[in-house]
């Protein structure tokens, strides 16, 4: 290679690869951001689409636009014909695999029925319209690939529901109660970004090569179903079911604490303060309130006092699966539905990563170093054919 | 952030992502090499299985491991049950958009009706079986989808054909010739791997998170299909269509230079010399000769002579799609099968990078450098509900 080569921290560690406008993670202040707001104060005082268009569209709109984007968005979440009949087989083939291993299936196809073209080949327009589409079908494939899974028919969208609502309802083919909605809703707009994550990188190096936006948000999909990923939701329930009630937290804690087992629901790469997820979906679950809540209290509690006898000077607090398990148990999500959740909120970061993305017109590519014996060596004749 | 953010060239440009004992690319020498071995004398006088076994397991087989991989991986190309069912739907949902866009779909799906899990909780044998399975599906995958995009019954595979003759006849149904298997095989086998690109770099970043093969390789997939990726055989083709004649070459090259238009089939971002890929694409053209090689052999003189004349001093020669182009359309393929040829091949690469990039537990996250207004602002209040 002519080219210099460029020795950087192992998994490309600090290494800036793009400019961004679209927000960013103080991991040493507790505090995150969408553009120039808060991601909580967002998800305290907006909905869900209007965070959409502040990520799409560079601005929180104002009643009108506000009104006219939801609506424009609550057309797009029927799939398309192709789709909704061969769902019931994706989801057969899915076996237990999950609606996350059906969506990448199943939105690679949605992009070929919609037509979607390389977003190289788009203006800004078409591909945001693109990225509209598939942002607005993901909740809908989900939402049918569980019922699917489960014996049960889909449920058709409902254009007068908000997102939130409405994803709820095509869970469960009920209306939510308002807060239930509302604590969704909160949930999935805290959830839309978080800073440069594998999944988000992943979406971007595709639309560097100038694929189109479903060849994006599939790549992105499966780099977030690997377990390295991380954001595994019901991951942290799961150990709660495990404690049982606050008073078996200490023991328990000290048990794994001594055994050199990781605490699931605690700790975070890159908050070295409270995760203010976790401290807004607490607030949440606190509204909900209830046993479930209690007993997460008081295990949080138990974890914190614990570690900070055992492990002295450690910054360990709750991180986001933590709550946001809390939370979607108590509004009713199943657990198998944490993690495609978080999905359904997170296609809309990655969707606005993948059109800021595309604006700039220079591939990601980065370079390797070989390491292995030098060539070129002769190559050996190949045996006789047999 | 307390992680410091590293300041690297645009696009990753020679940053060093990983290790690599799998192979490089010597651009100033015109050079590419397989592990220790160069590519073109593998492509020379190896099978395309015994250079797959090279590259999933580090050695050339011999005669004996040679004969029971070629059976182990001919006995793995039928489709599952699932997929042969869906594949005439994946076909028609993807329309006009080509067997590529229906092989994101068809690959996602036989990962999940296969039962792939995440790399990251698989040993390397368990991985290797699964990145064996996914690539010799691809072949099959994508000759069925051709067909049947052209109202065609796909044809199955036939277990006591080598890969290459395989290939050719699931697409056109008949046994090819001779010299036409072996023509392919030498281009598919010079095409498993090329350096890192922006494919390859979409499936280690997928295979970093831990995900299923499906997943690394249905994101490599996406990325190819960017217009920014490179490598469209049929594009050069296209420009020797438009010729037509070596004695309309002169005429033609120069009004395309003084036009500022790129001439496609020319020039590489990495080989300052002939591409050696070229110079081998060109030998087997000139074996298989015909009136195409003669007008390709006399534009790329013109083209060569021109561009010396009109721009002197840059090395400008045909690349790999110039000769590739050629060499597939004397052998048979249709243009709109030059790219998922390509990629029949290339999955092989890719999964080579995928196991290489499992056995290393490290998640490939960079930074992003956050460029807009400074936040928190005051988040405005939502306008009146409607």
């Amino acid at each position: 290679m002519t080219v210099t080569q460029i020795d950087v921290p192992k998994g490309l560690a600090g290494v800036v690869v793009t400019d961004t406008a679209l927000g960013d993670v103080r991991g040493g202040e507790g505090f995150y951001h969408y553009r120039q707001f808060s991601a909580v104060e967002l998800a305290a005082s907006r909905s869900f689409e209007d965070v959409w268009h502040l990520m799409f569209h560079g601005e929180l709109p104002d009643a009108k636009a506000s009104a006219a984007f939801a609506d424009r968005v609550a057309e797009l979440r029927p799939l398309p014909g192709i789709v909704r009949d061969l769902l019931p087989e994706l989801a057969r083939a899915g076996g237990t695999a999950g609606p996350l291993a059906g969506l990448r299936t199943a939105l690679a196809l949605a992009g070929a029925a919609h037509g979607f073209r390389p977003v190289y080949d788009l203006t800004t327009a078409e591909r945001a319209e693109d990225a509209l589409t598939a942002c607005a079908l993901v909740p809908t494939l989900l939402t049918a690939l569980h019922r699917l899974a489960h014996g049960l028919e889909p449920v058709e969208p409902r254009a007068d529901l908000p997102h939130a609502a409405n994803y709820l309802y095509m869970l469960t083919g009920r209306e939510p109660e308002p807060r239930h909605a509302r604590a969704v809703e909160r949930y999935l707009v805290s959830t839309i970004d978080h800073g440069f994550n594998a999944s988000t990188f992943t979406a971007r190096v595709i639309a560097s090569a100038g694929a189109d936006v479903a060849a994006c948000l599939t790549g992105a999909i499966g780099a977030l179903s690997g377990p390295l990923h991380g954001g595994a939701p019901s991951r942290a329930l799961d150990t709660l079911d495990a404690i049982g009630t606050p008073e078996r937290a200490d023991a328990w804690v000290r048990e794994q604490v001594h055994a050199g087992r990781r605490i699931m629901g605690f700790g975070h790469p890159v908050y070295r303060t409270e995760d203010p997820r976790s401290r807004m979906l607490k607030e949440i679950a606190l509204e909900l309130g209830g046993p479930l809540v209690d007993l997460a209290v008081g295990v949080e509690d138990r974890v914190e006092t614990v570690l900070a006898e055992l492990k002295p000077g450690r910054e360990l607090h709750t991180n986001v699966e933590y709550y946001a398990g809390v939370v979607m148990e108590l509004c009713g999500l199943p657990r198998e539905m944490f993690t495609p959740t978080f999905a359904s909120a997170r296609v809309v970061g990655w969707s606005a990563n993948v059109l800021e993305q595309a604006e700039d017109s220079k591939i990601i590519r980065p370079a390797a170093r070989y390491v292995g014996p030098p060539p070129p060596q002769p190559v050996p004749a190949a045996g006789p054919s047999l």
